[in-house]
This record gives C-alpha cells, sequence and structure tokens, in this order.
C-alpha cells in the first residue's frame, strides 16, 4: 500500500503539449507495489525552459519528455546518455541534485524488443515515418545490426537525411519491394488522427513479410497488426514500447527494477 | 476516498528553506475526504525565482510560501491581496491561469481568532518580535481595532519600524508594564531552538495578563501556554494560526469550504 504523502516524497514528472494517463498510472501503480515514496505528475506546456528551471529549482527527480519537446530539450539539460547522444532525441531527464543527463528509452525499448522477438538481424526492413520517433526506431535498428533498411517517408528532406546518416535509402513510397520486416512509425492507424483505421503498408506487403512492427500504441492492435496477427507473423506492438520505454525510466528514477509479475500487473493497470 | 491519480490532476505546493509535514498533510487529508483531484507536495529550494519559473510553467494551481521567501517572492508575482500589501510579505501564491495572486493568510487567520477568541478590542497588548511574522500578527491586530499596543524588540531598528509604521510604541524589553494581552512571535519555547523551554514573558507579566497568544505551533502547548491554560487565561495557540491559515490556503487553492468536522479532523490528521 502507498505510503501517506510526507515531507521527503519525492515527485516524477512528465512534460508535453497534451499529457496522457499511461505514464503517470504505470509510475504511480508501481510506487504503491514497491512501497517507494514517490508521487508522479503529468504536466502540460507551454513553457520548456521555465519547465525545466522549475525541475531544477524544486529537485524534480526525474522527467518524461514527450513531443514537442524531445530536441528543443536537448539545449536545456547538462549531459546526454549515449541513447540520447547519437539521435539528438531524448525522452527521459534524470536529475541528480542538479545534474541533469538526458536519456531515450524508446530507443532502449526498441533495441530490447528486436532482441527479445528474436528477429533475425539479417532481416531486410521498411520503416515508414521521419520524425523524432522513427530517428529513435532507425538507430536501434543499425545498432542492432539490421543492415539492409529502407526508410519510406513522403518527406523527402527529412527521409533522406535520416537514411543518409544511417547507411539506409529512402524511397518516398513502398512500391514493390517486399522487405521481412515491415515496421510502422507514422500515426497511420492511430486513434483520433486524420489516418485512424488506415492500414500502414499495402495487404501485399504484409502478406510477404515474416515481421510487423506498429509503434502505434492507441490502439496497439492497429489496423496493420491485427492483419500481421491473423496472418501469423511475428508481430511487435506499440504497447511493447511505451510500456518498456516506461520501466526504464522508473528504473532510471528510482534504482528499482520491478520483476516481470510486478511490471506486467502495471502495464494491465496503466491501460485500464 | 482519494481518486486514482490521473492527467486532470491539480498540483499544489509549498516552498520553504526546510519543508515540514503539517501543511501536505491538512490538504491532502482534506483532498481525500472530499473528492477534490488534487495533490500537495512539499519541496525545499535555494533557488526562489527558478521555483516560481517552474510554478508558471507547470501551471501549479497554489504554493504556500515560508521563510525565507515571503518577502522576495514579492517581486516575481502579478498582484497583492490586501492581506499582503499592507505588510509587504506574502505567504500563499494563486495560480490562475498564468496569473500569479499573493496572500498572507497567516494576517487573515490573526484576524480570525481575535474574533473567534472574542479579546476586547480596547485591550493594551504587548507583542514580542519584529520579524515578517511579527508584521503580520502587527498589522491584524492595528486592523483590528487594538490601538494601545508596545512592540518589544531587542533589535530596536526593526522594532521601531514596525512598531512606527502600524502607530504602536517599542521598548527593548517588557519591564514593568502589565498589558492585558500578551503576544509572542518570537521562537522562544520552540522545539529544537535555541530558546525551547524557555517562557517568552515574565511570570508576573502572564499573571496580570486576560490573554496570551503565542504564535509558536511546534510545540502549540509551550511553556507560556501552558502556564497561562493553568491560572486560566484566555488563551490563543500557534496550532490554531497555522490550521487555519492552511485552511484559508485549501479555500484558496480549491474554492471548497470544509465543514468545521471536515476542517478539525484534517488538523488531527495532520498533527499526527
Amino acid at each position: 500500500m502507498q505510503m501517506n504523502p510526507n515531507k521527503d516524497t519525492r515527485l516524477c514528472m512528465s512534460l508535453s503539449g497534451r499529457p496522457g494517463n499511461f505514464g503517470l498510472r504505470f509510475h504511480n501503480h508501481l510506487y504503491e507495489q514497491l512501497g517507494l515514496n514517490f508521487y508522479y505528475k503529468a504536466f502540460a506546456s507551454q513553457d520548456l525552459d521555465g519547465a525545466v528551471r522549475g525541475i531544477r529549482a524544486l529537485g524534480i527527480r526525474g522527467c518524461g519528455v514527450s513531443m514537442p519537446f524531445k530536441e528543443a530539450c536537448i539545449a536545456l539539460v547538462d549531459e546526454l546518455d549515449a541513447s540520447a547522444a547519437a539521435i539528438q532525441s531524448i525522452n527521459t531527464i534524470v536529475n541528480s541534485n542538479g545534474h541533469l543527463k538526458a536519456y531515450n528509452t524508446d530507443y532502449i525499448a526498441v533495441a530490447q524488443l528486436l532482441v527479445s522477438h528474436a528477429v533475425p538481424k539479417d532481416s531486410t526492413f521498411a520503416l515508414r515515418g521521419s520524425g523524432g520517433m522513427a530517428k529513435a526506431v532507425a538507430s536501434a535498428l543499425r545498432d542492432g545490426g539490421y543492415k539492409n533498411g529502407l526508410i519510406v517517408a513522403r518527406n523527402e528532406r527529412a527521409g533522406r537525411a535520416l537514411a543518409d546518416s544511417l547507411g539506409y535509402r529512402w524511397q518516398a513510397e513502398l512500391t514493390d519491394e517486399r522487405p521481412q520486416m515491415l515496421i510502422n512509425v507514422t500515426p497511420v492507424g492511430m486513434d483520433g488522427g486524420p489516418e485512424a483505421g488506415q492500414l500502414a503498408f499495402a495487404p501485399e506487403a504484409i502478406e510477404a513479410a515474416d515481421t510487423v512492427f506498429d509503434v502505434v500504441a492507441i490502439p496497439s492492435e492497429t489496423p496493420l497488426i491485427v492483419r500481421a496477427r491473423a496472418e501469423g507473423k511475428r508481430v511487435i506492438t506499440g504497447l511493447e514500447v511505451i510500456a518498456i520505454q516506461a520501466l526504464e525510466q522508473f528504473v532510471l528514477y528510482t534504482g528499482v527494477r520491478p520483476n516481470e509479475a510486478q511490471f506486467a500487473a502495471a502495464v494491465n493497470f496503466a491501460r485500464s
């Protein structure tokens, strides 16, 4: 049971344009289960500089950083972990006595998932997207030894830049290639977005693939994932990404790693 | 029962050099009892400017301000309530969509207590102290119509300035005057201080008085209060001051006024 708040309670927080409930429910549930004297609060802000000043002045222990702050935040921290330095995009700040070190636990989560799902390293892949999250996913692929990749992005400048920086090819559309792994890092299929209910890859490409990976988490059963499951493909979902990235934040903030059962229960609680 | 935290939970906080537990226990207990989606966190800080930047950037609803920030904070807010303007000392900030208005609920609490304890307005009084809290108490006396007052303070400059600003006399010591009300606004009798266990006024002065008022809250049964009770005097304690000032902060932050029973239960919980 969660202890009553007292003057020693430590605060962790998230900072985003539009906060959701997943992270705060995940962290607060685990604090309670593990008897840790922490509290997690989700903040919306338009003033990133003032928010980071506040993190320093108030001794806030950790901060999850979401859109639209993942790049702008870099100039405001003191140190970048390797997970954030290579891609110049952060999603986590850890405050150790006023020293702010930034991490990218999305990158860490994707790297873990490629291993835990045993995706063969010689798989060819196509990754749709060219934003901050696409950088994190593509970097994890590159660093995981996946050499034969194609970045698919209508935005030629961003797509080419991402592909060139990692040694991959770029195309505006997938056309008739049939990669072994398909990865969606766009909002296609996301609830509430303009392409909700749509399929991020053509049915023929899904049929030809072995592995389908969608970072969309709301819902995590996107049309792409539903179809891939029905065809018996190896699937990796956005829920796995947000859950593992939150777990790694939790470990960074508290120094405590929950066991598998505690982690699974927190994910179930956070989703509900 | 307290609702689970979610993205709409509002944060209130306190800012001080050395936070205690009373305020956070008082506020969090009432949030739970009244089903309000708020959370209260006590922060220590050495960076007042950064902390106030954070309050604005993160949309923190309210902030209790303690030593040593009560005067320095004035320059950082947008508006002073009458309770703070006259004494140029604040203990409460209310953030309404980025507009910070500051109050002094110590002043408000003392003014209420003089009325609720029916202290006659023609009482003569001696007030020991010349700091920020002494200003709040003396101003409440002056505004309450108590005209015949003596400020007792070893610090002549501060003592004279306070006395002159309110139309009272100043003396370094009480000597042989026998005022009807004795008010201690120094740390004499406070646990952990250099004058713990000591009596803030001489026994002869206590014996001659009708009313004894001590703002020391830890313990609220100071040697002065214990002795005054034993002699059947009208007593006003520091616990009443911190409880009512916290209640008025609660009303300012939430817009909800707890009933008497809820207030009493919250005070009991906060003390324990």
